[in-house]
Parts: C-alpha cells; sequence; structure tokens
C-alpha cells in the first residue's frame, strides 16, 4: 500500500546497511495496556505480507479482549521485511484498536438497552473503511459511509426547499427506492413534520433528554429516531433511557486514544 | 484528491437532488473552542478549490491563535460542492490545528531554553507531511520524514552488529554523506560508545532525569542528545532542564485530541 | 480521460502530420435518427476541454427530443484536438442517447402509471455512473450503484441462513440503518414471508401477471413491490397495470441500440 | 481490475452479512441461448482469480459454438469471491460472446470468398482491446486500434493538404515506413488519384454496389480496397462478391447484442 | 509529472527555509556548448508549468542551431518553483538536445542522398516518447513505437515457422491490414526468400558493403531496405551508398553524449 | 512496471502471431565488451517475473567483472514471456552496467585514497533510484537523492539571506536535525565563512588544485570538503590528491557510455 511508502521512501537506509539480505528473525507486538484488538488479525498480517509475502505471521482475533503484556501478533521472515513493517503496522493497529475499545465503552454502558452506538463520517481522511471496521469489532453499527449511500437532509436542504415535507418529495423522485431517507431536527415541530412526510429516520440533533424523551412517544416506532450531538461516555446512558432507536458519536473514530503497543524483534 | 472521492463516492445525493446546479451560497468555519490554526491558509483552501475552481475562499494564517466563535475559514460558491468539501475540510482541519495546539503547549512549557521539540514517525499513515507540517506550525521541529532519510541505529541493528562501533564504522561506508548517523542508547555506557564512534546525534531511550544529567555531563556539546520515552506535558520542563538538545514526543501527532470546528452555509 | 489514451495512444500520426499546430477549425454532431440526447450537455463538453481547454463547444441540453438532421453539438478549436476528441466523443454520447431514448420508449408506455422503470447493475463495465445517468435522462430511475450501497438477498441468501426471516434478521444487525432490505421471491408464499419479516422491498422475479396481481393484493402498501426478469416494451404495460411500484429492466443498459451522429469539420 | 471496484465498492454487504469468510461453493455459467464463446477461456478465469487467487475455475475455449442450456464456464472456491465476481464477469462475457457471434454471422455469410471482415474504432470505450479480440474469436479481423498505429487520410486531410497526392507525400515524409497509408475516397476518380500516388490501402466509403466493381477493375490488385459504410448482414455478401478484399463493419462492436447467460451457485 | 516527484520528493527544504513565499526572480538556460535545441520548445515550457501554472517562460524552437553562451529558455516566477523545476529541466533537456544534435550529424552525411536515419527501440525506459522525438527534430525518422505498433519478423520466428514464407503467411492473416511485414535477414539467400513472400521491408543484418550492394540490386526497388547493426558516423556515408532506403542507428537514442546547459537565476 | 507497457503496448504482435501459447524457451544475456554487471542481479530477475512470475531465470552478482563473451543473467520459460521481457530489460541492463563500469573506472584512479567518488542529481528522470544504485555497485556513494533529503544552498540562497552565516543559521532553525548542511563555495573567502558558521560539508565548486589545497589546509577537518565542477578521468587523481574527502562527478550517471548486451533464445 502506499502507507508503506510513505514511511520507507527510497528504503531503509539504516538496516539495509546493516543485516544482510534475508537474515531472518522473529518479531512480536506486545501490549503495553489493556484494550480490545482490531486490525491483527487481517489488516497487520496484509501488511506484513505486502513487504514479503514469504513472512509468516498472524494475529489475535480481532475484537478480543487483550491484556497487557500479551502477544497480539508474531511473525517470522527476513529482519529488514519486518523492520519496513513496523512502524505503519504499528500506527495502524494502535489507532483501529484504539476505536474498537473506545466503541465498546460506549456499547457496555447501554448494553442491555435496545439501542445502537453509530459512528458518523467524522473519520480520519484515507482511512474510513478502517476505522469503520474497527467501530463495528468494538459493537457499534455504521452510519453512511459517504455522501452517495445515505440520505441526510440538514437545515441548509430544508431551507432550500421550503419545507420538510417539500424536501422529503423531491428527494423520493430521484433517488434510488433502496435508500432510507434520514432528516435533521432541532425541535419537536421539524419531528412532527417529519413524521407527516413519512420521513424513515429522524435525527435529534443535539436535543436534551426531555425533548427526546417527547419524540419517542410522539413518533411511537413509526420512525427511527437517531440521537445525535456532542453525546459522551457520562451522558449516553442517559439518552439510551430516553428509548431512541441509535445513537450517533462522532468521538468514536475522532477522539479515540490510540492503543499502547510495541514490536520485539530476536 | 482522493480523501474527496473517499467521502463523495459517486455523488451527495441529497444536495444534488435539493439544489441546483449553480446555486451559490456562503460558508464559514467557525471555530468553537480556543486553539492554534493549522491547515486553514493553504490546505483548506486547495481542498475547496479541488471541488470547484471558481469558489472564493481564504482561510486564517496557520500559526494564529484562534478563540472560540471566530471564523477562521469563509468560503463562496456553488453550494453543492462547498458541501462536498464540507467534511473531508473539517476532518483534516480539526486534526491539524490539534497537533499545532497540543505542539504549542509542549513548546510553552520549554520556551525558554535551548530545546526543540521534536515529532515521530507515529503519524497517521496517509497523512505524514500534513502532521508534521502541523507540528511545524506549532512550534515544533521535525525529525526525519521516512526511513530513507535519516539513520537511526537501534538495539536489534547494534545486536547484529556486535556492537555500537562497528555499527556506526559499517554505515558510514554506506550511507550519503549528507546525513547525521543517530544511535538509540539505553544507558550512559552505551552514550560513551557513541561519543567514541563519533556519533552525531544520541538518543536517550527512557532514561531517568539523572541518567540524563550524566549523559549531558558526558557529551560536553560533542554530540546532540535527543530525550525520548513517553514524555508528557507534566515531565517535559524536567527533561529540558537537563540539557538536552532535543525532546521527541510521539503524542504530538498520535494523541493529540482533534479541535472542534463547524461549517455554517448561508 | 483513459478513454482518450485508448483512442489516442501516443498521438494522432496521420492530422499530426497534415495540419500545422493550432489550425482552427469548427466541428459538428449532427443527427443521423431521431433520438433524447444524452451526454451532450456536460460529458461531451467535458470530453474536448480535455483535449485542449481552449476549445469552444457547447452541448444540447441532456433529455432533448432531436430530430434527424439537427445538430447536437459543436465546437470550435485547434482541429487536431476536436479529432483526437472525435471518436471517443462519439462512441459516448451515441451509446448514452441510445440509453436515454430506450429508456424513454419504456417510460411513455406506462407514464401514466405510477410505477418506476429502473435500471440494474448489467451495464458496461467501466460506464456504470455513465449508464445510469442517461437512464435518469431518459425518465427512469437508477436501482442500486454496486454491491456496498443496497442490500439484495437471493435465493442463495436464504438458502445459507434457514429461511427469509433469519436472514433478514441477520442483515438488520449488520447493515447501516440507513438501507432498505429487499429480497428477491418467486412464489407467493416467498412474498408472504417477507411481509411477515418487514421487508422493505420486495422482488417478483420471473412471475407472471396473474402471480404479480396476487402479491399486489396480498401487500396493501406494506413493501414496495419491484417486477423484474426479462420484461420487454411489449408487456412492460401489461405488468404495469398490475399495480406494481417498481419495473426493473436490464435491457435499458445492456440492450440499447445506440444512437447514429456523425461529425462533421470544416 | 477497476470494474470490480465499481461494481463492489467497499464491499458486497449483503453476502458478507450472511455467509461467513471461507464458505466454500461451486458456481457455473450456463448459456440461456446459442452464440459463439468469447471472454471465458481467459478474461472470466483472470477476473474470478483477481477476486481470489484461490478460486479452482476454468471455461470453454473461445470460439466454441454453444448451445441453449450448456455449461460455459465453472468455478469453485468462497461463496462470497464468487458473487464478487458473477456480475462483473457476466457482463463482460455476455458483451464479448455477443460481439464474436455476430461477427461469425457476417463470416458465414461471405465465408468462401476471399475478403476480410475487419472491426472499426466504433469500440466501447475502456474495453477496446477486450472488443477486438471477441472480433478476432468471432473469425473477424482487426483495423488499427488506435491513432497512433495505423494512417487513413479523410476529407479534411485531403482538402487541408490541397489533394490526395500532396497528403500523401507529407505523411510519407513523416510517419514510420512500418505503416502503409489508407485513404478514404468516394467515388471512383479519388481512387484514381489514389492510385496514381500509390497509396497501399483505399477505403471505398459509402459507394454503391456498381462503383465498388469499377474499383476493383481499376485497381487490378495495385492496392487493397476496403468497402465501408453502414454494411448490414443483408449486403455483406453483394459487397464482397464486388471483389473487394475488406470490408469494414461499425456494428460488429457497437450494435452487437449481448448474449444471454446467467450464474448458478452450488 | 512523477519525473518533478521523484527528484522533489516531500519539498526543497532549502529553497522553502531561505526564500519566502512568491518571491520572484528571472531564470534562464544558457547553452555551454554547440547544439541542435530538442525539449525547449515545449517540454521545458510544459514542466515550469506543472511547478507553478503562473510563471511565464518560453524556450527556443525544437530543431534550432544553438551556440555555446546563447540563452536558450527563459522563466519568471516565484524562485522556489524555478529551482523545483531547474534540475528535472535541465536532465531531460541536455539529453533531448544530445539525441537531435548527434541524429543531426548522421544526417548531415547523407543529406544530399535519398535514404533515412532511423531510430530504434534501444531508447531509456520511461523516455521512448521523448527521445523519439528528439530523433525526429534532428531530422531522423522513427522505426516503430513498440511490439503492437509493428511487426519484425527474427531468426527465433523463422525457426519456430520453418521458413520464412511460413512465417510471413502466418502473420498476413492474424495482423491488422494496415501494417507492413518486415524480416530481418542475415544473408542473400533470406533477402531472396523474403523477396518471393511478398514482405515488404527487409532488415540487413550486419552485412557488409558488398553484401547490401547485392542485396539493393536484387530487390530492384521491390522491397523497402533498411541497413542495421551497428553503423557508425565513420561507416554511414558508405551504408548509405549502397542505395538502401533506411538506416537503422541504435545509438541515436542510447549513445548520443549529453548537450551541457545550465540554469542562471537572478 | 510501466516500462513494459512503455515497450509492449497491446501485445507483441509478432510473437504472438508465430508461437503458440506456453511454447517454451531458453534465453541467455551474452556480454560483447568487458564490463562492471548492474542490475542482472535483482532488476532484471525482477522485470522477467514481471512478465510471467513461472519464468526460471539467474543473473550474474552486480559488481561481477565481466568479460566478452560472458553470458551474465539466463532465463527459462514462455519464449513469448521472454521476447516481451528483452527489450526493456537490456536497455536497463546495458545502461546500468555502464554506470557501474564508468564509476569503477573513477574509483580504480584514486583507490589507494581517503576520498569517494560521489554521484549527483543529474540522473535520468525516472531511473534515479537505479542509477545511484549502479553508483554503489561501481564503488562509488550516493550524494543526496532528492531536494528533500539533503540541504545545500547556493549562490542564489547565499544572496537572499545576506551572508553564508545568515543562510546557516536560517536553515538550522527549520531543518531537521538529522540532516547536515552543505554550502556551494567558489572562492577561500567563502570557505572562511562557511567554518565560522559551523557548516559540516563544504562544496568547492569549479576550483582549482591551488585552491582546493588551500581549502584543505584551512579546514583542517572541520567539516568535509567535497569537489564539484566537470571533473574527468584524466584530473580526478590530481583532485584527489588535494585532501579532499569527496569527489562528485555528474558524468558518473549523465555521460556513462552504455555497454553491449545482447540475448540469445534458443
Amino acid at each position: 500500500e502506499e502507507f508503506l511508502t510513505e514511511d520507507i521512501a527510497s528504503g531503509d537506509i539504516t538496516s539495509e546497511a546493516i543485516f544482510h539480505r534475508g537474515q531472518e528473525a522473529a518479531a512480536e507486538f506486545v501490549a503495553k495496556e489493556d484494550f480490545i484488538a482490531a486490525g491483527l488479525e487481517h489488516l497487520a498480517v496484509h501488511l506484513f505480507l505486502l513487504c514479503n509475502s514469504a513472512i509468516q505471521c498472524r494475529g489475535i482475533r480481532d475484537g478480543s479482549r487483550v491484556e497487557s503484556g500479551q502477544v497480539v501478533f508474531s511473525a517470522r521472515g527476513p529482519i529488514n521485511d519486518l523492520l519496513r513493517a513496523e512502524r505503519v503496522g504499528l500506527n495502524l493497529v494502535q489507532r483501529l484498536s484504539g476505536i474498537a475499545t473506545y466503541t465498546r465503552s460506549f456499547v457496555n454502558r447501554v448494553g442491555d438497552l435496545p439501542v445502537k452506538i453509530v459512528d458518523t463520517r467524522k473519520t480520519t481522511p484515507g482511512l474510513r473503511v478502517f476505522e469503520k471496521y474497527a467501530v463495528r469489532v468494538g459493537g457499534g453499527s455504521n452510519h453512511r459511509f459517504n455522501l452517495a449511500d445515505g440520505v441526510l437532509i440538514k437545515d441548509n436542504h430544508i431551507a432550500a426547499c421550503g419545507g420538510i415535507s417539500l424536501a422529503v418529495k423531491r428527494l423520493r423522485e430521484k433517488i434510488p427506492h433502496t435508500l432510507k431517507i434520514e432528516v435533521e431536527t432541532e425541535n419537536i415541530d421539524q419531528v412532527k413534520e417529519c413524521l407527516e412526510a413519512g420521513v424513515e429516520i429522524i435525527m435529534l440533533d443535539n436535543m436534551d433528554i426531555r425533548q427526546m424523551e417527547k419524540a419517542v412517544l410522539l413518533t411511537a416506532g413509526r420512525a427511527l429516531l437517531e440521537a445525535s450531538g456532542g453525546i459522551t461516555l457520562d451522558d449516553v446512558r442517559a439518552v439510551a433511557e430516553t428509548g431512541v432507536d441509535l445513537i450517533s458519536v462522532g468521538g468514536l473514530t475522532h477522539s479515540a486514544p490510540s492503543c499502547d503497543i510495541s514490536m520485539k524483534v530476536e
């Protein structure tokens, strides 16, 4: 991948000068803290094989609970190739495991309630598919992947059309029939408008607990309700208890702390 | 760029259905907290122009101190193109400003001392040049960009050669004469070996304050000393006071919290 | 684009030898039969500008009804660049206008009924977005664009899960909540199962008119019904009259005859 | 290839949710009508291997006469990978077999006469090498592949130079000596001019049978004669009997009906 | 182009540190010896514009005779962009002008004789179109560009078919009728075989002057004769006087000395 | 690689028409003169495997001294694939071996003196990493690879800053601490300025022997001295005897004559 090129450029001049071609070694990724593994089972393996398809390696199952000190990935092959894969492999795996771990903490808070924790498009440019995968590994669900595979009507769209029902109507004519329509609302009146327009998903944006409860009552199952807007680990439980169907959290991908993992070579 | 493709795929079906081609609007990025701006002066402008070269836009100077509520970027052009650039633009700018802000906080702690705060290769895959730029915007300095433009001899290399001086000797023969040699050391004996071998940069890896002070005394200016290993905002001042020349902090890029910025359209 | 490279390779050796650099000319695309225009307003313009951004050109509005003999596109610029764009431009425009024209003939047959004519994934490899655009120009609607932006459960999926309701249940857990679920059915019993499972779209695959009528009665608006399977211009009216919501026609893209258009240069 | 990306995008979300990784199956392409196979022996195999190099598959020899109901391609491997290759594989193979079949019908009409059926540059953008291959499979021959590997002087070129002999002279000086020169003519006088200028190939564009016969007599073997211009299955025999050497038919590639083939999975 | 990336990588760190953004300057390419210019009129201009489309620049007409000390290219624009284009621009222009100059010296030796000096496929990987252009600028002609746009039957092909006439026959059936057939011969008997087989171009490979004269007599204009094999400036005149039609010289591209040109900035 | 595409384009039409798929053969590269091998051990092998990964091949060790007539590379596999790799393989290997051979001749002149022969950025666009590798094979050393991995302050930079010490100071602040600073000087006064500014490498550009000797005396080991500017085989010995540390020679890459190698197939 191009990630390797970015890190290696024209070659690891240090290792090439010191090790002779084909000198073999064993390497291990070791956890320096507890976390939920993501990216070790498939992605790290793929990356090491890109450096040299003769490397023998294997990683822990994605979704596993890992303890500090545990070996989560091991590889054997030419040492120069192991070292070339090291930095990019760690950078990716630390980030993805961080996302999975952070997602899991949200999911754990609401695990007994019928609600889904979903991500957003606030992902790192270039890493969206990996990061959304890590969210799933952590027990979360994915919102739309890009602007083409989901419809989300926001305030600017509503204003331009002169109302929610008109905006919905115009979209129904143009989009594939396989897509549901979601509308971003800021108050209960807009929720009502959505229900009248037959909207399938209603986003409750930055509403307080009281408003969400009202929206749930009002909707009575006629649409999916998605709570959104700066929801943190502290308040996710209260939001879930209002009865909304989905809670979207941008922080799953943009604020998850990286996990600490290091590589040992022998 | 490919970041836009990742987010937009075959098109923003919502906006294309609602706005007519060429409908104009004005958009602004608004700071929701205080931070150091990075990525707004050049990168965001470049990104919006990629969506439509007819967009008129301008961002605040990189390195500026921004206050919550301040407009940091404004653009005028076809609304569909503004919305296409929105998400990727925010994702990038929030991350880069986060890095610049975090770097600045390190730099501020040691500002009166003759020491540089430097980054590492622990960057987000695909974003290295941008993230290293943000470090510089924040007042930090860059370590090597990739495995080809710098030499760093680690314990595995030393072991394979049978000693620091042998490793250094082998490298001198092979690398371009324009590069300095850096060696990672774990104790004072290794620092001594480095000095005897004429190493230009000595990394003090995970040493305590006492050891670093000894290394500074011992070296007496004959090499650059780089402190490294889990150094945080809390202890960076103490490390700097030992007299080392450089302090490298992986967290500048892998643990900087994103800044909160949002886009308003009219 | 790469289409130009495919046709031009290292250069139009004939024209380069004969015309001198910068020799200007005017070119026109002329219709040799009646059709609905598609690809002339934006795509052909884009293509000619790729050959030379100084070419001045303009095409007829996509969706216009064109008569034989009519000029549908005109361009002025260096003759060598006009000739380089000619063949690829014609090949694309003839195909897209063919699709729009063929789609329109389906739409006309059912124009007074509340049914949509939709396309499929049976498009020319490499041209999907263009061909799906031509379907819309012709008055049709688009089905999903790729395997990632829509869910379609087929017989193999059902068999693997042990029933429609189980398959639907498993998908609900994993897919983004923004997507509707469509199931391919072959008989009325399967339609019933779909309704019980809360499926949003039911494909009636290769059913006869009688079966479709039954499905419409049974469904009573609880799901969208999509008729599919070798439906031609001859029977599309009868299918529409059964009351289905959608009729998908692979032939819109894989069997539309090309329109006849030629380029004149002066 | 990029054709797969176009169809699959970020993944087949239906199948990935239903089948577990590595679940094996067998798939077959079955002919739904009689045709000449093209693209099954090499291209389809290549495509399935791109999805997963562990798939075992094999297709019928290109050029074989296939009967309705016959299995023309069979594959065994992970079911998810078989399904990912299905649509693109069918779309390609149906089109290429359609071209081979259509070409064969032309060739059969003139099979006993010393004439070649040749294609043109009127191919689907992006598929030229495949479509020209299908023409050869059907028994036809290829005209030039692009603007760089053949010379064709048309009326605009002639007008710009002030006559055929001047145009030919200018080209002889500039083009590689490995290429023959072809000139497009519209009447017998131009054929005469070509013969005087030593042109190697003369295209008889839109001439009637009588004119072609005259051209054949006049030429007497001194140049290759290529009949061109809207020649159909109905009149190809009459054209061939005039004694021309080549008959070029744009319809081989732009108007060949797709063959009907479907994939069965077990 | 990628050539710039190869030279600049992540940036010209020296100039970026010293000059401020947008600082303007004027640059000139100055000839340090006499030569025939190639690559200055179009290619160098294109390259500088790639660095910054706001640079104003212009180069001497390709094919001009240049004297030492003459300014052959001048540019004005941001100094950092001028310096980024410098090295790649010089490397290309020195090589291409070298080829044009070397070709001209061959052409001058035989200028009064009806023979063409042609190049081969012995070009620098990645630069073929540029180098073949430089040959034309120097007054030479181009042989085939690649393995697909020309036919050359060598000894291995002949051996595999069991004779020249069989090889020619097999090719006539398969290749586009727009291509001539060339055969490599090593003695007069093979020339005879070629003439009997109706070969259009006969390569006389490593023959001596006496043999070439015989071949010319024998052929008597029925085919083009191409002399080939280590022909130098010293013997090109003698070869030309034998009456062959073409002389191919691999050295035009693989052994032409670079011209000496330097860039001055103010 | 793209080099193969450049040479082969849509296919080797001659060989494809004559040999049947899978026909096997053995091929050998034979030296036609004495030289130092470069590119045969790894690059040529890689290239042939790109044409067909089933080819069995092996080349002589890079750096070996080869005699005319010696087999330097041998391969066995499908003949069509061998022939497709032939031309590009020879073009690369002849150039690289030429560079290694030419470099070795410089190195041999100064072999007993403590000086390094280094290359420059005057390489063939697109081939820099290969050509710099060939320099190392020939016993030379590499200067910086691109504008980002080395600092070289030239006269324009000095003028813009108002003196060497100011330019050096500004760079020290901005560049990674892993890079040495090199300054281009034209006279002894500038050398002095460099020494005062603590410059690590001083280039002596176009100085005469007397000046170089002075510079060596003056520097007394406080910086590396690099002689530069049109140094040839004739005067390299005299330059080396002045005591400079490095001699850079642009001609290593831009003026090395290609070696003569040919391929035999059986």
